[in-house]
Protein backbone atom coordinates (compact mmCIF):
# COMPACT_ATOMS: atom_id res chain seq x y z
CA UNK A 1 0.00 0.00 0.00
CA UNK A 2 1.23 3.49 -0.83
CA UNK A 3 0.35 5.81 1.29
CA UNK A 4 2.80 8.90 0.63
CA UNK A 5 0.82 10.79 -1.18
CA UNK A 6 -2.17 10.89 1.41
CA UNK A 7 0.32 11.34 4.46
CA UNK A 8 1.66 14.41 2.95
CA UNK A 9 -1.95 15.46 2.47
CA UNK A 10 -2.83 14.33 5.98
CA UNK A 11 0.12 16.29 7.52
CA UNK A 12 -0.84 20.03 5.85
CA UNK A 13 -4.53 19.89 5.93
CA UNK A 14 -4.32 18.59 10.13
CA UNK A 15 -1.93 21.79 10.17
CA UNK A 16 -4.49 24.38 8.56
CA UNK A 17 -7.30 22.57 10.35
CA UNK A 18 -6.09 22.91 13.55
CA UNK A 19 -5.38 27.09 12.81
CA UNK A 20 -9.16 27.35 11.16
CA UNK A 21 -10.32 25.45 14.18
CA UNK A 22 -8.66 28.11 17.06
CA UNK A 23 -9.13 30.98 14.71
CA UNK A 24 -12.70 30.29 14.98
CA UNK A 25 -13.47 29.89 18.31
CA UNK A 26 -10.59 32.52 19.23
CA UNK A 27 -12.94 35.20 17.84
CA UNK A 28 -16.12 34.63 20.00
CA UNK A 29 -17.18 37.24 21.98
CA UNK A 30 -17.33 35.39 24.77
CA UNK A 31 -16.27 34.34 28.72
CA UNK A 32 -13.28 32.63 28.48
CA UNK A 33 -13.36 29.63 30.03
CA UNK A 34 -15.74 28.28 27.28
CA UNK A 35 -13.96 29.25 24.69
CA UNK A 36 -10.78 26.75 26.43
CA UNK A 37 -13.12 24.12 26.95
CA UNK A 38 -13.99 24.04 22.99
CA UNK A 39 -10.33 24.47 21.89
CA UNK A 40 -9.76 22.11 24.69
CA UNK A 41 -11.11 19.20 23.13
CA UNK A 42 -10.95 20.53 19.60
CA UNK A 43 -7.07 20.70 19.85
CA UNK A 44 -7.42 16.86 21.67
CA UNK A 45 -5.52 15.45 18.21
CA UNK A 46 -7.69 12.11 16.84
CA UNK A 47 -7.25 11.50 12.96
CA UNK A 48 -9.12 14.23 11.60
CA UNK A 49 -10.74 11.30 9.45
CA UNK A 50 -14.37 13.36 8.49
CA UNK A 51 -12.51 16.32 7.43
CA UNK A 52 -9.61 14.14 5.46
CA UNK A 53 -12.65 13.21 3.54
CA UNK A 54 -14.09 16.52 3.19
CA UNK A 55 -10.56 17.26 1.35
CA UNK A 56 -9.62 14.27 -0.36
CA UNK A 57 -13.30 14.74 -2.10
CA UNK A 58 -12.71 18.39 -2.89
CA UNK A 59 -9.49 17.39 -4.54
CA UNK A 60 -11.30 14.47 -6.47
CA UNK A 61 -13.59 17.51 -7.92
CA UNK A 62 -10.29 19.41 -8.64
CA UNK A 63 -11.71 22.00 -5.98
CA UNK A 64 -8.79 23.81 -3.90
CA UNK A 65 -9.48 21.74 -0.49
CA UNK A 66 -8.11 24.66 1.77
CA UNK A 67 -11.70 26.16 0.06
CA UNK A 68 -13.32 23.96 2.74
CA UNK A 69 -11.49 24.51 5.83
CA UNK A 70 -14.44 26.08 7.40
CA UNK A 71 -17.02 23.32 6.31
CA UNK A 72 -14.19 21.07 7.45
CA UNK A 73 -14.21 23.17 10.87
CA UNK A 74 -17.60 22.73 11.04
CA UNK A 75 -17.85 18.89 11.14
CA UNK A 76 -15.61 18.50 13.38
CA UNK A 77 -16.87 21.16 15.85
CA UNK A 78 -19.86 17.97 15.84
CA UNK A 79 -17.66 15.38 15.94
CA UNK A 80 -15.92 16.77 19.03
CA UNK A 81 -19.22 17.82 20.99
CA UNK A 82 -20.21 14.26 20.18
CA UNK A 83 -17.53 12.77 22.46
CA UNK A 84 -17.45 15.83 25.04
CA UNK A 85 -21.33 14.40 25.42
CA UNK A 86 -20.35 10.44 25.10
CA UNK A 87 -17.35 10.68 27.95
CA UNK A 88 -20.01 12.36 30.75
CA UNK A 89 -20.54 11.01 33.73
CA UNK A 90 -24.03 10.36 32.55
CA UNK A 91 -23.16 8.93 29.23
CA UNK A 92 -19.52 6.59 28.90
CA UNK A 93 -18.26 8.05 32.13
CA UNK A 94 -14.55 8.07 30.72
CA UNK A 95 -11.93 9.95 32.46
CA UNK A 96 -9.35 9.79 29.42
CA UNK A 97 -9.51 10.14 25.40
CA UNK A 98 -6.43 9.47 23.70
CA UNK A 99 -4.67 9.92 26.93
CA UNK A 100 -5.54 12.99 28.03
CA UNK A 101 -8.14 13.78 31.00
CA UNK A 102 -11.81 14.40 28.79
CA UNK A 103 -13.02 17.60 29.37
CA UNK A 104 -15.58 17.37 32.15
CA UNK A 105 -12.64 16.00 34.07
CA UNK A 106 -10.68 19.55 33.08
CA UNK A 107 -13.65 22.09 32.97
CA UNK A 108 -16.35 20.25 35.15
CA UNK A 109 -19.81 18.34 33.93
CA UNK A 110 -21.51 21.74 33.55
CA UNK A 111 -18.66 23.74 31.23
CA UNK A 112 -18.59 20.68 29.44
CA UNK A 113 -22.16 20.02 28.80
CA UNK A 114 -22.12 23.86 27.40
CA UNK A 115 -19.16 23.14 25.41
CA UNK A 116 -20.69 20.48 24.05
CA UNK A 117 -23.95 23.09 23.09
CA UNK A 118 -21.82 25.80 22.13
CA UNK A 119 -19.57 23.81 19.34
CA UNK A 120 -22.93 22.31 17.70
CA UNK A 121 -24.11 25.58 17.87
CA UNK A 122 -21.60 26.90 16.37
CA UNK A 123 -20.66 24.87 13.65
CA UNK A 124 -24.20 26.15 11.77
CA UNK A 125 -23.00 29.27 12.42
CA UNK A 126 -19.58 28.74 10.80
CA UNK A 127 -21.65 27.10 7.68
CA UNK A 128 -24.09 29.65 7.46
CA UNK A 129 -20.93 32.19 7.09
CA UNK A 130 -19.47 30.83 4.58
CA UNK A 131 -17.98 32.84 1.82
CA UNK A 132 -21.05 33.35 -1.14
CA UNK A 133 -18.41 32.81 -4.26
CA UNK A 134 -17.44 29.59 -2.61
CA UNK A 135 -20.86 28.58 -1.82
CA UNK A 136 -24.06 30.32 -2.53
CA UNK A 137 -27.16 30.31 -0.39
CA UNK A 138 -28.41 27.61 -1.84
CA UNK A 139 -25.14 25.43 -1.00
CA UNK A 140 -25.36 26.82 2.45
CA UNK A 141 -28.52 25.69 3.09
CA UNK A 142 -28.09 21.81 1.37
CA UNK A 143 -25.02 21.89 3.97
CA UNK A 144 -27.15 23.41 7.00
CA UNK A 145 -29.94 20.30 6.32
CA UNK A 146 -27.72 17.54 5.50
CA UNK A 147 -25.17 18.51 8.74
CA UNK A 148 -28.43 18.85 10.90
CA UNK A 149 -29.82 15.45 9.48
CA UNK A 150 -26.46 13.73 10.08
CA UNK A 151 -25.61 14.96 13.53
CA UNK A 152 -29.39 14.44 14.99
CA UNK A 153 -31.98 11.90 15.85
CA UNK A 154 -32.01 10.02 12.50
CA UNK A 155 -28.30 10.30 12.51
CA UNK A 156 -25.56 10.30 15.02
CA UNK A 157 -28.33 11.31 17.84
CA UNK A 158 -30.54 8.20 17.30
CA UNK A 159 -27.73 6.11 17.06
CA UNK A 160 -26.49 6.80 20.31
CA UNK A 161 -29.75 6.28 21.81
CA UNK A 162 -29.89 3.21 19.94
CA UNK A 163 -26.49 2.09 20.99
CA UNK A 164 -27.09 2.52 24.83
CA UNK A 165 -30.42 0.95 24.70
CA UNK A 166 -28.24 -2.30 22.98
CA UNK A 167 -25.81 -2.40 26.09
CA UNK A 168 -26.10 -5.59 27.42
CA UNK A 169 -28.19 -7.18 24.58
CA UNK A 170 -27.29 -9.80 22.41
CA UNK A 171 -28.26 -7.83 19.10
CA UNK A 172 -28.59 -8.82 15.77
CA UNK A 173 -27.06 -7.93 13.02
CA UNK A 174 -29.39 -5.39 11.43
CA UNK A 175 -29.48 -3.79 15.52
CA UNK A 176 -25.61 -3.51 15.15
CA UNK A 177 -25.34 -2.20 11.49
CA UNK A 178 -28.46 0.08 12.62
CA UNK A 179 -26.11 1.85 15.64
CA UNK A 180 -23.26 1.73 13.27
CA UNK A 181 -24.56 3.62 10.53
CA UNK A 182 -26.41 6.39 12.62
CA UNK A 183 -23.62 6.77 15.66
CA UNK A 184 -20.97 7.21 13.34
CA UNK A 185 -22.06 6.60 9.69
CA UNK A 186 -24.10 9.46 9.00
CA UNK A 187 -21.45 11.91 9.60
CA UNK A 188 -18.80 10.10 8.05
CA UNK A 189 -20.94 10.34 4.82
CA UNK A 190 -21.94 13.83 5.30
CA UNK A 191 -17.99 14.51 5.45
CA UNK A 192 -18.15 13.33 1.63
CA UNK A 193 -21.31 14.16 0.39
CA UNK A 194 -20.42 18.14 1.47
CA UNK A 195 -17.48 18.28 -0.85
CA UNK A 196 -19.89 16.49 -3.63
CA UNK A 197 -22.82 19.45 -2.96
CA UNK A 198 -19.85 22.35 -2.00
CA UNK A 199 -18.11 21.18 -5.68
CA UNK A 200 -22.02 21.43 -6.96
CA UNK A 201 -21.83 17.82 -8.69
CA UNK A 202 -24.50 16.00 -10.41
CA UNK A 203 -26.66 13.85 -8.28
CA UNK A 204 -25.49 10.65 -9.70
CA UNK A 205 -22.42 11.20 -8.60
CA UNK A 206 -23.60 12.34 -4.90
CA UNK A 207 -25.57 9.40 -4.80
CA UNK A 208 -21.99 7.70 -6.09
CA UNK A 209 -19.77 9.36 -3.59
CA UNK A 210 -23.01 8.65 -0.78
CA UNK A 211 -22.70 5.18 -1.23
CA UNK A 212 -19.09 5.13 -1.03
CA UNK A 213 -18.67 6.67 2.46
CA UNK A 214 -21.40 4.57 3.67
CA UNK A 215 -19.88 1.30 2.75
CA UNK A 216 -16.57 2.97 4.35
CA UNK A 217 -18.06 3.70 7.73
CA UNK A 218 -19.48 0.39 7.89
CA UNK A 219 -15.74 -0.87 7.02
CA UNK A 220 -13.67 1.59 9.56
CA UNK A 221 -16.55 0.32 12.06
CA UNK A 222 -15.59 -3.21 11.41
CA UNK A 223 -12.20 -3.05 11.65
CA UNK A 224 -12.14 -1.18 14.94
CA UNK A 225 -13.99 -4.47 16.40
CA UNK A 226 -11.63 -6.32 14.88
CA UNK A 227 -8.78 -4.27 16.43
CA UNK A 228 -10.63 -4.48 19.98
CA UNK A 229 -10.05 -7.94 19.72
CA UNK A 230 -6.85 -8.83 18.30
CA UNK A 231 -4.37 -5.19 18.12
CA UNK A 232 -2.03 -4.26 20.12
CA UNK A 233 -2.82 -2.61 22.53
CA UNK A 234 0.57 -0.55 22.84
CA UNK A 235 -0.97 0.84 18.62
CA UNK A 236 -3.82 0.92 19.16
CA UNK A 237 -3.83 3.47 22.80
CA UNK A 238 -6.19 1.11 24.55
CA UNK A 239 -6.63 -2.07 26.71
CA UNK A 240 -7.95 -5.23 23.72
CA UNK A 241 -11.12 -6.85 24.66
CA UNK A 242 -12.92 -3.62 25.84
CA UNK A 243 -15.84 -4.49 23.89
CA UNK A 244 -16.19 -7.77 25.46
CA UNK A 245 -15.49 -6.48 28.91
CA UNK A 246 -18.16 -3.91 28.61
CA UNK A 247 -21.05 -6.77 26.92
CA UNK A 248 -21.12 -4.75 23.86
CA UNK A 249 -22.05 -6.45 20.49
CA UNK A 250 -19.52 -6.53 18.35
CA UNK A 251 -19.00 -8.23 14.00
CA UNK A 252 -16.59 -10.58 15.44
CA UNK A 253 -19.03 -11.86 18.17
CA UNK A 254 -22.09 -12.20 15.14
CA UNK A 255 -19.67 -13.22 12.35
CA UNK A 256 -16.82 -14.89 13.81
CA UNK A 257 -13.20 -13.48 13.14
CA UNK A 258 -12.95 -14.69 9.64
CA UNK A 259 -16.65 -13.58 8.97
CA UNK A 260 -16.08 -10.04 9.96
CA UNK A 261 -12.40 -10.11 8.12
CA UNK A 262 -14.82 -10.92 5.16
CA UNK A 263 -16.93 -8.31 5.81
CA UNK A 264 -14.76 -5.68 6.19
CA UNK A 265 -13.28 -6.67 2.64
CA UNK A 266 -16.98 -6.86 1.42
CA UNK A 267 -17.50 -3.19 2.48
CA UNK A 268 -14.27 -2.00 1.13
CA UNK A 269 -14.91 -3.64 -2.06
CA UNK A 270 -18.74 -2.05 -2.57
CA UNK A 271 -16.64 1.44 -1.56
CA UNK A 272 -14.11 1.25 -4.03
CA UNK A 273 -17.18 -0.14 -6.45
CA UNK A 274 -19.25 3.54 -5.98
CA UNK A 275 -15.90 5.63 -6.20
CA UNK A 276 -15.14 4.27 -9.53
CA UNK A 277 -18.37 4.93 -10.63
CA UNK A 278 -17.89 8.84 -10.26
CA UNK A 279 -15.56 9.16 -13.02
CA UNK A 280 -13.81 11.15 -10.88
CA UNK A 281 -9.71 11.13 -9.63
CA UNK A 282 -10.16 9.89 -6.10
CA UNK A 283 -6.64 8.79 -5.47
CA UNK A 284 -6.90 10.27 -2.48
CA UNK A 285 -10.32 8.62 -1.40
CA UNK A 286 -8.72 5.70 -2.26
CA UNK A 287 -5.70 5.79 -0.25
CA UNK A 288 -8.28 6.83 2.49
CA UNK A 289 -10.15 3.53 1.54
CA UNK A 290 -6.65 1.30 1.86
CA UNK A 291 -5.96 2.92 5.46
CA UNK A 292 -9.06 1.94 6.92
CA UNK A 293 -8.85 -1.46 5.62
CA UNK A 294 -5.65 -1.91 6.67
CA UNK A 295 -5.35 0.62 9.79
CA UNK A 296 -3.68 -0.91 13.13
CA UNK A 297 -5.09 1.90 15.23
CA UNK B 1 -54.96 46.77 30.63
CA UNK B 2 -56.56 45.14 27.58
CA UNK B 3 -55.26 42.00 26.85
CA UNK B 4 -58.40 40.82 25.41
CA UNK B 5 -57.21 40.80 22.30
CA UNK B 6 -53.89 38.93 22.99
CA UNK B 7 -55.51 36.60 24.78
CA UNK B 8 -57.34 35.33 22.04
CA UNK B 9 -54.40 35.50 19.80
CA UNK B 10 -52.17 33.70 21.68
CA UNK B 11 -54.58 30.81 22.70
CA UNK B 12 -54.99 30.18 19.04
CA UNK B 13 -51.15 30.35 18.43
CA UNK B 14 -50.41 27.80 21.65
CA UNK B 15 -52.41 25.36 20.12
CA UNK B 16 -50.88 25.75 16.49
CA UNK B 17 -47.70 26.03 17.74
CA UNK B 18 -48.46 22.63 20.16
CA UNK B 19 -49.20 20.61 17.01
CA UNK B 20 -46.57 22.14 15.44
CA UNK B 21 -43.76 20.90 17.76
CA UNK B 22 -45.48 17.17 17.94
CA UNK B 23 -45.76 16.65 14.29
CA UNK B 24 -42.30 17.60 13.43
CA UNK B 25 -40.81 15.49 15.97
CA UNK B 26 -43.75 12.62 14.83
CA UNK B 27 -42.33 12.56 11.69
CA UNK B 28 -38.55 11.55 12.92
CA UNK B 29 -37.49 8.25 11.63
CA UNK B 30 -35.52 7.95 14.87
CA UNK B 31 -35.69 5.74 18.12
CA UNK B 32 -39.13 6.17 20.07
CA UNK B 33 -37.60 6.91 24.04
CA UNK B 34 -35.72 10.17 22.55
CA UNK B 35 -39.41 11.27 20.44
CA UNK B 36 -40.73 10.97 23.88
CA UNK B 37 -38.19 12.94 25.59
CA UNK B 38 -38.39 15.50 23.11
CA UNK B 39 -42.36 15.84 22.92
CA UNK B 40 -42.31 15.58 26.57
CA UNK B 41 -40.52 18.77 27.52
CA UNK B 42 -41.60 20.30 24.62
CA UNK B 43 -45.26 19.94 25.19
CA UNK B 44 -44.15 20.41 29.25
CA UNK B 45 -46.01 23.88 28.57
CA UNK B 46 -44.86 27.30 29.71
CA UNK B 47 -45.30 30.91 28.64
CA UNK B 48 -44.19 30.43 25.05
CA UNK B 49 -43.56 34.01 25.27
CA UNK B 50 -41.25 33.60 22.21
CA UNK B 51 -43.25 32.02 19.47
CA UNK B 52 -46.05 34.80 20.54
CA UNK B 53 -43.14 37.28 20.22
CA UNK B 54 -42.87 35.97 16.38
CA UNK B 55 -46.63 36.44 15.79
CA UNK B 56 -47.03 39.51 17.24
CA UNK B 57 -43.68 41.11 14.42
CA UNK B 58 -45.38 38.69 12.18
CA UNK B 59 -48.63 40.32 12.71
CA UNK B 60 -47.42 43.84 12.89
CA UNK B 61 -45.94 43.57 9.02
CA UNK B 62 -49.55 42.58 8.18
CA UNK B 63 -48.19 38.82 7.87
CA UNK B 64 -50.46 35.86 8.80
CA UNK B 65 -48.31 34.47 11.89
CA UNK B 66 -49.31 31.19 10.70
CA UNK B 67 -46.44 31.21 8.59
CA UNK B 68 -44.58 31.58 11.18
CA UNK B 69 -44.73 28.35 12.88
CA UNK B 70 -41.87 26.42 11.93
CA UNK B 71 -39.60 29.42 12.60
CA UNK B 72 -41.84 29.52 16.17
CA UNK B 73 -41.40 25.91 16.89
CA UNK B 74 -37.68 25.78 16.21
CA UNK B 75 -37.33 29.05 18.23
CA UNK B 76 -39.19 26.74 21.35
CA UNK B 77 -37.16 23.88 20.26
CA UNK B 78 -33.78 25.94 21.55
CA UNK B 79 -35.32 27.12 24.43
CA UNK B 80 -36.43 23.96 25.41
CA UNK B 81 -33.57 22.21 24.97
CA UNK B 82 -31.71 25.21 27.14
CA UNK B 83 -34.25 24.61 29.88
CA UNK B 84 -33.62 19.97 29.64
CA UNK B 85 -29.78 20.61 30.07
CA UNK B 86 -30.21 23.65 32.78
CA UNK B 87 -32.01 21.34 34.91
CA UNK B 88 -29.46 18.51 34.64
CA UNK B 89 -27.85 17.44 37.87
CA UNK B 90 -24.44 19.21 36.79
CA UNK B 91 -26.28 21.73 36.13
CA UNK B 92 -29.16 23.45 38.71
CA UNK B 93 -30.39 19.82 39.92
CA UNK B 94 -34.01 20.81 39.25
CA UNK B 95 -36.35 17.76 40.00
CA UNK B 96 -39.47 19.87 38.93
CA UNK B 97 -40.11 22.56 36.27
CA UNK B 98 -43.53 23.86 36.24
CA UNK B 99 -44.82 20.83 38.76
CA UNK B 100 -43.89 18.42 36.46
CA UNK B 101 -41.18 16.18 37.00
CA UNK B 102 -37.81 17.52 35.00
CA UNK B 103 -36.52 15.47 31.79
CA UNK B 104 -34.18 13.63 33.65
CA UNK B 105 -36.19 12.69 36.30
CA UNK B 106 -38.57 10.71 33.70
CA UNK B 107 -36.15 9.74 30.60
CA UNK B 108 -32.40 9.83 33.00
CA UNK B 109 -29.57 11.93 32.14
CA UNK B 110 -28.28 10.59 29.25
CA UNK B 111 -31.26 10.73 27.73
CA UNK B 112 -31.94 14.24 28.74
CA UNK B 113 -28.96 15.50 27.68
CA UNK B 114 -29.28 13.64 23.79
CA UNK B 115 -33.21 15.32 24.16
CA UNK B 116 -31.44 18.62 24.54
CA UNK B 117 -28.51 18.00 21.36
CA UNK B 118 -31.32 16.59 19.33
CA UNK B 119 -33.81 19.79 19.92
CA UNK B 120 -30.92 22.00 19.05
CA UNK B 121 -29.91 20.27 15.96
CA UNK B 122 -33.58 19.95 14.78
CA UNK B 123 -33.99 23.35 15.11
CA UNK B 124 -32.08 24.46 12.41
CA UNK B 125 -32.90 21.88 10.28
CA UNK B 126 -36.43 23.25 10.56
CA UNK B 127 -35.17 26.45 9.36
CA UNK B 128 -33.39 24.84 6.39
CA UNK B 129 -36.62 23.36 5.33
CA UNK B 130 -38.78 26.21 5.19
CA UNK B 131 -41.01 26.96 2.42
CA UNK B 132 -38.78 28.90 -0.23
CA UNK B 133 -42.09 30.58 -1.36
CA UNK B 134 -42.20 32.02 2.58
CA UNK B 135 -38.80 32.15 2.61
CA UNK B 136 -35.99 32.93 -0.12
CA UNK B 137 -32.59 31.13 0.63
CA UNK B 138 -31.28 34.37 1.82
CA UNK B 139 -33.80 34.51 4.40
CA UNK B 140 -33.16 31.10 6.07
CA UNK B 141 -29.63 31.86 5.95
CA UNK B 142 -30.27 34.83 7.98
CA UNK B 143 -32.33 33.43 10.17
CA UNK B 144 -29.68 30.29 10.78
CA UNK B 145 -26.76 32.61 11.57
CA UNK B 146 -28.57 34.87 13.50
CA UNK B 147 -30.42 31.89 15.75
CA UNK B 148 -26.58 30.75 16.53
CA UNK B 149 -25.21 33.46 17.45
CA UNK B 150 -28.74 34.08 19.59
CA UNK B 151 -28.02 30.36 20.91
CA UNK B 152 -24.46 30.59 21.12
CA UNK B 153 -21.34 31.51 22.98
CA UNK B 154 -22.23 35.24 22.09
CA UNK B 155 -25.74 34.76 23.39
CA UNK B 156 -27.79 32.04 26.05
CA UNK B 157 -24.16 30.06 26.30
CA UNK B 158 -22.33 32.41 26.85
CA UNK B 159 -24.73 33.81 29.47
CA UNK B 160 -25.28 30.50 31.38
CA UNK B 161 -22.04 30.73 31.75
CA UNK B 162 -21.37 34.08 32.88
CA UNK B 163 -24.49 33.37 35.28
CA UNK B 164 -22.70 30.05 36.91
CA UNK B 165 -19.14 32.06 37.01
CA UNK B 166 -21.07 34.46 39.24
CA UNK B 167 -22.93 32.16 41.79
CA UNK B 168 -21.99 33.29 45.30
CA UNK B 169 -20.86 36.50 44.15
CA UNK B 170 -21.66 39.64 44.59
CA UNK B 171 -22.21 40.89 40.73
CA UNK B 172 -22.14 44.48 39.59
CA UNK B 173 -24.88 46.08 37.95
CA UNK B 174 -23.16 45.41 34.18
CA UNK B 175 -22.35 41.81 35.32
CA UNK B 176 -25.82 41.38 36.08
CA UNK B 177 -27.14 42.78 33.00
CA UNK B 178 -24.26 40.63 30.93
CA UNK B 179 -26.15 37.26 32.11
CA UNK B 180 -29.90 38.13 31.40
CA UNK B 181 -29.17 40.13 28.12
CA UNK B 182 -27.07 36.48 26.89
CA UNK B 183 -29.04 34.31 28.99
CA UNK B 184 -32.62 34.81 28.03
CA UNK B 185 -32.62 38.28 26.53
CA UNK B 186 -30.65 37.19 23.09
CA UNK B 187 -33.08 34.37 22.40
CA UNK B 188 -36.00 37.00 22.77
CA UNK B 189 -34.69 39.35 20.84
CA UNK B 190 -34.38 37.08 17.95
CA UNK B 191 -38.06 35.87 18.18
CA UNK B 192 -38.73 39.63 17.38
CA UNK B 193 -35.56 39.96 14.74
CA UNK B 194 -36.79 36.57 12.95
CA UNK B 195 -40.02 37.86 12.50
CA UNK B 196 -38.27 41.33 10.79
CA UNK B 197 -36.02 38.46 8.79
CA UNK B 198 -39.55 37.19 7.54
CA UNK B 199 -40.98 39.92 6.72
CA UNK B 200 -37.89 41.55 4.55
CA UNK B 201 -37.73 44.32 6.40
CA UNK B 202 -35.82 47.43 6.26
CA UNK B 203 -32.74 47.76 8.20
CA UNK B 204 -33.92 50.73 10.70
CA UNK B 205 -37.22 48.85 10.91
CA UNK B 206 -35.12 45.93 12.50
CA UNK B 207 -32.51 47.92 14.31
CA UNK B 208 -35.70 49.44 16.30
CA UNK B 209 -37.82 46.06 16.77
CA UNK B 210 -34.08 44.36 17.94
CA UNK B 211 -34.05 47.68 20.11
CA UNK B 212 -37.36 47.02 21.18
CA UNK B 213 -36.82 43.57 22.30
CA UNK B 214 -33.66 43.89 23.95
CA UNK B 215 -35.22 46.38 26.52
CA UNK B 216 -38.35 44.05 27.01
CA UNK B 217 -35.98 41.16 27.80
CA UNK B 218 -34.26 43.57 30.70
CA UNK B 219 -37.91 44.22 31.56
CA UNK B 220 -38.71 40.63 31.79
CA UNK B 221 -36.24 39.70 33.71
CA UNK B 222 -36.55 42.58 36.24
CA UNK B 223 -40.21 41.49 36.56
CA UNK B 224 -38.40 37.90 37.58
CA UNK B 225 -36.39 38.98 40.20
CA UNK B 226 -39.03 41.32 41.42
CA UNK B 227 -41.91 38.31 41.95
CA UNK B 228 -39.30 36.28 43.56
CA UNK B 229 -39.35 38.91 46.36
CA UNK B 230 -42.56 39.79 46.52
CA UNK B 231 -44.55 37.76 44.44
CA UNK B 232 -47.30 35.21 45.59
CA UNK B 233 -46.11 31.95 45.74
CA UNK B 234 -49.08 30.45 44.63
CA UNK B 235 -49.29 32.77 41.55
CA UNK B 236 -45.97 32.39 40.82
CA UNK B 237 -45.73 28.39 41.16
CA UNK B 238 -42.43 28.36 43.18
CA UNK B 239 -41.64 29.38 46.76
CA UNK B 240 -40.60 33.69 47.02
CA UNK B 241 -37.05 34.46 47.97
CA UNK B 242 -35.60 31.83 46.08
CA UNK B 243 -33.03 33.79 45.04
CA UNK B 244 -31.94 34.88 48.11
CA UNK B 245 -31.77 32.11 49.32
CA UNK B 246 -29.38 30.80 46.24
CA UNK B 247 -27.37 33.56 47.06
CA UNK B 248 -28.19 35.07 43.16
CA UNK B 249 -27.46 38.21 42.79
CA UNK B 250 -30.85 40.06 41.18
CA UNK B 251 -32.05 43.71 40.57
CA UNK B 252 -33.77 44.28 44.18
CA UNK B 253 -30.59 43.38 45.82
CA UNK B 254 -28.59 45.81 43.71
CA UNK B 255 -30.75 48.74 43.38
CA UNK B 256 -33.12 48.14 45.73
CA UNK B 257 -37.11 47.24 45.30
CA UNK B 258 -38.01 50.81 44.68
CA UNK B 259 -35.07 50.98 42.21
CA UNK B 260 -35.30 47.62 40.79
CA UNK B 261 -39.18 48.81 39.59
CA UNK B 262 -37.88 52.28 38.10
CA UNK B 263 -35.38 50.25 36.08
CA UNK B 264 -38.44 48.12 35.47
CA UNK B 265 -40.28 50.91 33.76
CA UNK B 266 -37.65 52.86 32.44
CA UNK B 267 -36.73 49.58 30.61
CA UNK B 268 -40.42 49.27 29.62
CA UNK B 269 -40.67 53.03 28.49
CA UNK B 270 -37.58 52.62 26.38
CA UNK B 271 -38.57 49.07 24.92
CA UNK B 272 -42.17 51.47 23.40
CA UNK B 273 -39.91 54.38 22.14
CA UNK B 274 -38.66 51.71 19.86
CA UNK B 275 -41.85 50.07 18.73
CA UNK B 276 -43.26 53.67 18.12
CA UNK B 277 -39.92 54.01 16.21
CA UNK B 278 -40.87 51.28 13.74
CA UNK B 279 -44.33 52.82 12.31
CA UNK B 280 -45.86 49.25 12.34
CA UNK B 281 -49.17 48.45 13.72
CA UNK B 282 -47.56 47.08 16.66
CA UNK B 283 -50.59 46.53 19.08
CA UNK B 284 -50.10 43.15 19.93
CA UNK B 285 -46.31 43.89 20.93
CA UNK B 286 -47.60 46.59 23.02
CA UNK B 287 -49.54 44.40 24.92
CA UNK B 288 -46.98 41.75 25.63
CA UNK B 289 -45.22 44.89 27.17
CA UNK B 290 -48.34 45.89 28.95
CA UNK B 291 -48.19 42.18 29.97
CA UNK B 292 -44.56 41.69 30.94
CA UNK B 293 -44.87 45.02 32.92
CA UNK B 294 -47.75 43.91 35.30
CA UNK B 295 -47.41 40.58 34.99
CA UNK B 296 -47.93 38.15 38.68
CA UNK B 297 -46.96 34.95 37.53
Amino acid sequence: METGLLDAFAQEYKHLLDSELRALVEKLDAPSVIKESMIYSLEAGGKRIRPLLLFATLDAFGIDPKKGLPVAAAIEMIHTYSLIHDDLPSMDNDDLRRGKPTNHKVFGDAIAILAGDALLTYSFEVIGLLSNEFAPANTKLKLVVEMAKAAGTEGMVGGQVADMEGEGKNLTLPELDYIHIHKTGKLLRFSVVAGAILADSSQSQLDHLSGFAHHLGLAFQIQDDILDLIGNPQVIGKPVGSDTTNHKSTYPQLLSLEGARAALHKQINLSEEYLIKTGLNTKLLREITDLVASRDH
